[in-house]
């Protein structure tokens, strides 16, 4: 797993990160869906532990291309958990309040509290991706962004939040078979918009912003994985398999109930008997 | 009023601050009242301006011991301001949903938007303040604050916020007289609680604490005046004066209106004619 988180100090060039690549799964894919499974259902006990312990905060944060998998990551790794405990969260076009205030103002309001598991679909990484690349402020503005979010992150890391960051890493060539899956497919014709093929005539653009925000932003207290996603099986295995680590590494625990339990246990008895 | 800034770098040692200083000022006190009034109404007029812009946010920070003015600023300095426009935002003991997150969560909610001018009283800084000197989180988490303050502030005012901070500086002796007054004036009753005496005896450790504060936490973007308290109107002399001069300092403009407003005129004149 090791070998998908990028660490500080490290330089990415995206095109020597192969979106194909399964190279460190060793076994077929069909024993891969039988571990993914072992895996969330793992997920799913540790995140009923999280939200008894009402200790930790976990924050995790997706980000692709269009395409790109976000969607099926939320579907599938986390398809064991209670929705009671997780929320997923969609950050579209600012409403005007949102738009009045700094970018980081929503996002803020979103973060987990203690026992809770928020997952971000696309998140403030919108602010020097997309922002950046259709020059919606201008470049000294969006520049000091990457401080403000490693400070903004670091906060939230100190205040007892795991941070964990996905960059799903798709190719050109399958963004075009997966468009024109949209296209034909009736049921997925809603997930195909227009301005699908604009933003994707500004692929190498997009590129290059990931590229700077993955050697910006990825920090030991809240590391980027940069996952191989051209196979949603590979992609699907890396992510579910890195979050059950984390959040086993937590060392988590039921809370221990002091009192003696014995009375109340006796106490319904009786009630029951006679 | 630049004597009163507190400068990166500076090492302040407050018992070197005399809270009865009045020294910049070299007219009478009635001179000064009628100052005041005048920086009220010029404060309202810029109020106005910068609701009227939209451009700008002003987030203005007060601190002070008990009894140290704070409620006695806003209602002096603020008086000429339009409600609709300024916001007073105290803080008070978290709410459930509030500790289960970074203290910076709900301080963050408060923040103002474009042409919104703030109050904070009391603010953030009570996490390094009554949260130190109560040991109510361990050293080593709220020593990492004052570092997780300055970023939040710079993430502020690169996005637009003017950030102007208050410390109001009185002597313990001072407090003595006003928590008497309160004591014995069956108007200010309301406002004294038992638990001002247990504060009150932990005077020195909340001296240390400002000043750490003001040592660590007074930058270019976000600047802390350190306030003589024990007149009133000298201390709303400063204040008043110095965020006039920095709301002035904008150089706020109304917003032109590019539309020729005759046809309008035209069009209201001919209904009530004849």
């Amino acid at each position: 797993m090791d070998h998908y988180r990028v660490k500080p100090g490290d330089k990415i060039d995206l095109s020597e990160w192969n979106p194909d690549d399964h190279s460190h799964y060793s076994g077929s894919k069909e024993d891969a869906e039988s571990e993914i499974q072992s895996a969330c259902v793992q997920l799913g006990l540790l995140q009923q532990l999280l939200a008894a312990e009402r200790k930790h905060k976990v924050l995790v944060i997706l980000q692709a291309m269009d395409t790109g998998g976000k969607d099926g990551v939320v579907r599938r790794v986390f398809s064991e958990t209670n929705p009671q405990g997780v929320r997923v969260v969609s950050f579209k076009v600012p409403t005007a309040p949102e738009a009045d205030h700094d970018y980081l103002w929503r996002v803020h309001q979103q973060t987990p509290g203690k026992g809770e598991l928020i997952v971000f679909n696309r998140s403030h990484y919108e602010d020097v991706l997309v922002v950046r690349v259709h020059n919606l402020v201008p470049k000294n503005i969006w520049s000091k962004r990457y401080d403000h979010i490693n400070a903004f992150e670091k906060t939230l890391a100190d205040e007892g939040t795991l941070i964990l960051k996905f960059y799903l890493h798709i190719s050109k060539a399958e963004q075009r078979q997966r468009l024109l899956d949209r296209l034909e497919d009736p049921a997925k014709n809603w997930k195909f918009a227009a301005g699908d093929l604009k933003e994707r005539e500004l692929w190498n653009d997009y590129m290059a912003a990931y590229e700077d925000l993955l050697n910006k932003t990825s920090t030991t207290y809240a590391p980027w994985y940069l996952i191989p996603a051209n196979h949603k099986w590979y992609r699907d295995f890396l992510i579910s398999k890195i979050i059950c680590s984390e959040l086993a590494s937590l060392d988590m625990k039921y809370p221990q109930i002091v009192e003696d339990l014995s009375t109340y246990r006796a106490q319904l008895e009786k009630e029951s008997g006679a």
